[in-house]
């Protein structure tokens, strides 16, 4: 019996379940040469994906109506007839949400589960971590010292952002939405300082006064009123990296900010918005130092797990909750 | 007889004749060893001095109250102590609203009056072409073929912007605020299209219909609502050059336009602030290309001239209307 959740219709501001379709197949797949049949073990949930519900021209091609949805997954491979794969291995990839499902190879990548456990290949090892280390050192460039805010601090790439920038020897100040999170981003990941932008008035101030020398480095996972009030603190030659605008995917209308023109002029200022795939030739690189760094205990992460494929539409939006605490993972 | 404009007080919003303050002198200067007595002959205004009108953080530390203002001055040396400069050289500098002024030489240069009309070194062969050429090709990195949007086209470094682009084989639309000022980018500047923001009822779709490409690259001058309709056309990768946001500078509250962290992630887009000086180290080569290209007539260039030092404050008053045609130089 094979399960599949499809997109049934597109989100109107913030998805719901009921915009999910889940189709339950009593059938048999078979292989054919060069094929190989994944069982799903661990499915991942992003906040990117709500753009890909969507109809709009987007870095990537929107999801179509009535067809799986896909993210990264973590599968065994049960049978194989492709000779770079055999049965037993564990692979990551761009799969659909589906429990058993029949793959060519092409775009899938071996997991090792002795190294870590499976689901930090969909984090720390996996999109995350990539997204972390790329962003803030190609973007970033930081320099020892510097002053680095991260928003979404608490989330999957905020939390691994921050301790790369403990590593590199900068101040780092963490931006998220609860005390527990901000006591969770001091004691378990070493942030210097949180501001709790619920229960924060005046968000300004408080980047201010964290950041007594402005605001070098901005790592953006946000958008909305909080960066408004980071850019007010940038210093002379400060890097923004624009890594997602979670505060607005579901808006329905195009929503305003602070024009930030003027303060990019005034600060000759960068904004820089980015995937993780246009640093692919970075990902060897980062691959080694990140798991080098996690083997020192030098990284640590947090994961959600929500259990059972029936829950994955749920996780997802739970995503626009903060209902996560770092990386929001399926376990099938 | 020295006449001397100062800083009266800061503006709030837009800059009136009241904001600054005429004093007459009728004193004698002398000058010591190493230094120069200098006349003025062409007066800079532009829309960065508003900047240092405020009392705000900025690049560049704001201009003291009952103080002279400064810009780009064209003076003649009418008497010299200074080994570098003889009597009758003209020079280019940083210098204050005076008809008559001591300098000991510091950040002055030489400009040849055979190779260029003496209001040139304040426009295409100063600041100005220095700003375009460098914000272009430098945060630019145009590529042959892609197309180029300039708002403000037909002001002093807009203009220059389109031109180079044209040199460098890129698509150009300008954007800028009369009939008049449009059909000048065309015939005279050989820009490929031109948008009257005045006239235009929805921006956006004028810059689809004139960019079928979309927009690679952004050279921004104004910021606010036309900058939003630019952003909404980018392609993925685009290079937005921030140059200045002359829409806002008078605003007295902080102005909202469009959330630009989306259109960034969704591109992989740039957006980038920047000062002519940021650049200093291009500008040798800078100077080089655009000599040649206005010997070679490939680089034409507007300036509207205004007479007589009692002019300077409402000369520069008049920028915020779109009165300048060019570049806005005051001949004493």
């Amino acid at each position: 019996m094979i399960k599949t959740i499809l997109l049934n219709s597109r989100p109107e501001g913030k998805p719901s379940v009921s915009n999910f379709e889940f189709k339950t197949e009593d059938i048999e797949l078979t292989i054919k040469e060069g094929e190989l049949l994944l069982e799903t073990e661990y499915v991942s949930v992003d906040p990117y994906l709500r753009g890909r519900m969507s109809n709009a021209k987007s870095y990537v091609p929107p999801f179509e109506l009535n067809q799986p949805v896909q993210s990264g997954v973590i599968a065994k491979v049960s049978s194989s007839k492709n000779d770079n794969f055999k049965e037993g291995d564990y692979v990551s990839g761009m799969l659909s949400w589906k429990t058993l499902q029949v793959s060519n190879g092409e775009g899938l990548n071996k997991v090792d589960p002795s190294k870590a456990p499976l689901s930090a290949y969909l984090g720390i090892l996996g999109m995350t971590g990539l997204t972390a280390y790329c962003g803030l050192t190609e973007i970033g460039q930081p320099k020892k010292g510097e002053t680095l805010v991260v928003s979404g601090a608490a989330g999957a790439v905020g939390s691994v952002v921050g301790q790369i920038g403990k590593i590199l020897g900068l101040r780092v100040i963490g931006i998220a939405g609860s005390d527990e999170k901000i006591e969770l981003l001091k004691s378990k990941f070493g942030f210097d300082a949180g501001i709790n932008y619920n229960t924060t008035k005046d968000m300004t101030a408080a980047i201010a006064e964290a950041a007594p020398n402005g605001v070098d480095i901005y790592f953006d996972n946000v958008g909305g009123p909080i960066s408004d009030a980071v850019l007010v603190n940038i210093n002379r030659l400060a890097r923004i990296i624009v890594c997602g605008a979670i505060s607005v995917y579901n808006n329905t209308e195009a929503p305003k900010s602070l024009s930030v023109q003027p303060f990019l002029v005034k600060n000759s200022a960068l904004m820089q918005g980015f995937i993780v795939s246009n640093y692919a030739e970075k990902f060897p690189e980062a691959m080694t130092q990140l798991t080098s760094w996690l083997a020192e205990g030098k990284l640590t992460y947090s994961e959600t797990i929500v259990e059972g494929f029936d829950n994955i539409p749920q996780a997802f939006i739970d995503l626009f909750e903060g209902k996560n605490k770092g990386k929001m993972v399926v376990k099938i």
